[in-house]
């Protein structure tokens, strides 16, 4: 069946289901009034009780502005909703959690951020999503600090965290650890893929957006690009077509924005990861006759899909039960690290773990859990 | 089981199920991406396709700040989360509504017209719940003159409906037609019962607060008192004491506002609504000593409970349906008779039905199809 005839046939992919049913008037006065009463009053008096006697502690908002929708651009918070209902279906039959779509209507910073504390004391997390950059970054600071439950940014935590996981494996399939690498783009992908994997050790490397390297010496750069030119330790400041020698790079932009002759200076063995999805930005054909040794992608039909839903559920069902307040670099690089340690043994067509495989949930849980411990 | 009990053990009485199971890569590529984008797409270039290819055109809001719980007032969103998710569990199991609560942590009318515009794309239609008035009527106003999705407040909506459905019945029993009407408290249910009762044509009413009679010459009536004001045809001016000779009497205040001194002096044979809930203004031991004709009350525990769980399923059911997008009298005159006529022949102990007719849902569906055809 093709996607548009199963979405018309079940009008929404998640549904609300009863825990429990009603079947006499005692089930309708311990569920509902008078009994519920007790359990409200508990909470009135002690609030950390509606981890016990609710939903909260596993529920999550899964919110979107529709501003950033897969690579459809800015498509609107009614045609954003398959998307988020497909999120809320992963987050459930891989994790068990219980995810909920909010789709606003509002594309106004302050107005995002009111709306989202405003509804947050009903929700275990919020989970951002494809909203556009720069505005999510700074969304996702102020609600960080604004609330007492921990503001997840898949765009951003989760396809870093799944890249880091592809990058420890195809660093062990060529046998490097020290390596010079590239990133191009710098929205929540690119921004976020830089930040964890120089938080993990990986400091020898240069972002480049449309135009050129980010470095500290070109003008007018936005808050999150300056954060990024800092990082550039080198300090290199030409165009991507000028960047050599490199041993990884990581594409998460447009197809078209990762040349060929950077590809062919690559220092090898080299790793080349092609984000884009749907279309990457170099096909499997081409990464063969490039003889890329390592070639990951978004795409579910090609080997090593460095994909979020690597991540989301085990790492929102980890912050969920452990009741983890604000997330830290260590948790993404310990969910990295679990990710990667499900594949046992790792080939150039295997860096990352299958989507389906059931390991993965449970070891980003016990790698956080450690952490804490 | 007691309530505290059960609650504990069920962590939340709702929870989001899949409505497909993702086995495949394949499932994985139409339910989620790439296949979505098709949808989403669809929806971009015609919003109105949402209805068809998303949860949406089945699921509810059910909207609190927790300023007015139950009879237990204001404890917080938190506290009141028991509460929403009871209902959520009432409208999936008798009416098939996906209902999803959310407590909003801000008591600001301004914060919360924004909060639920913002989230207003997401859903198929709102309910208001538990708000204090009169913040909850002018909530109700701006909302349902902004949004483009049926504003429902059931603490209105719903127990106007419930008791018009019980008076139809009652007036059965007692074999009157044109009768004198008093009603106790001017909050949500007060107010909304007042205005339904006068627009199926009983006008002959009167409603007090704790004060006296709301009559057109009282001092410094708020907006919806004065609304009040004028439905009271006859102009009474005096206390609830002091009010003789009526063939009904509504209580929708607390335990201690309704004296049996008028209760005495009414209009035999009557009829007595007492519907604070959990204790009635008066018992079903006291209503029996006063030879009350007709006695209801919002009990589960005594006969003819007069519960707003009779209406809300199966009249936000049409809304969705029906794709109803503002709230008339005609629909809630529609919906009582509906109530009503679900009892077969109505007795002094049988005015209303019973709490689990699954009769209800489809009749008030059928009832206000019937007015747009």
């Amino acid at each position: 069946m093709d996607s548009i005839e199963i979405h018309k046939k079940l009008r929404g992919k998640i549904f609300i289901a009863p825990k429990a049913e009603l079947k006499t008037i005692e089930d309708l006065s311990t569920l509902y009034t008078p009994g519920v009463a007790e359990p409200c009053l508990e909470i009135a008096k002690n609030k950390e009780l509606v981890y016990d006697y609710t939903f909260k502690g596993n529920t999550v908002a899964i919110v979107t502005d529709g501003t950033r929708v897969l690579g459809l651009g800015d498509i609107g918070p009614e045609a954003a909703l398959p998307v988020m209902e497909g999120k809320a279906l992963i987050m459930q039959q891989f994790a068990g959690i219980d995810a909920i779509p909010i789709c606003l209507g509002t594309k106004d910073e302050d107005e995002i951020v009111s709306a989202v504390k405003a509804i947050a004391p009903t929700f275990g997390a919020i989970n951002l999503e494809d909203i556009e950059t720069p505005k999510v970054f700074r969304i996702e600071k102020r609600l960080t600090e604004a609330l007492d439950i921990p503001v997840f940014h898949d765009d951003q935590h989760g396809t870093a965290t799944v890249a880091l996981a592809g990058l420890y494996n195809a660093l062990k399939v060529v046998g490097k650890s020290h390596v010079k690498i590239g990133i191009i783009g710098a929205g929540s992908a690119g921004y976020a893929i830089a930040k964890l994997f120089h938080a993990a050790g990986f400091t020898d490397l240069v972002v480049f957006d449309s135009k050129s390297a980010i470095h500290k010496t070109r003008d007018n750069l936005s808050e999150h690009k300056l954060e990024l030119a800092n990082l550039n330790s080198s300090n290199f400041s030409g165009k991507i077509n000028e960047f050599s020698g490199a041993d990884v790079i990581i594409s998460a932009a447009m197809p078209g924005s990762l040349p060929l002759e950077t590809i062919k200076s690559m220092n090898k063995p080299n790793i080349v990861f092609a984000l884009s999805n749907p279309i990457s930005e170099i096909s499997r054909e081409q990464a063969k006759e490039l003889e890329i040794d390592v070639f990951g992608t978004g795409r579910s039909d090609y080997p090593n899909q460095i994909n979020n839903s690597l991540c989301f559920p085990g790492f929102l069902k980890a912050l969920l039960d452990l009741r983890i307040r604000k997330i830290t670099n260590e948790m993404k690089i310990a969910a990295a690290k679990a990710i990667a340690d499900s594949v046992g043994s790792p080939t150039k067509e295997k860096i990352v773990p299958d989507a389906f495989d059931k390991k993965v949930v449970g070891k980003i849980h016990a790698y956080i859990k450690e952490l804490s411990s």
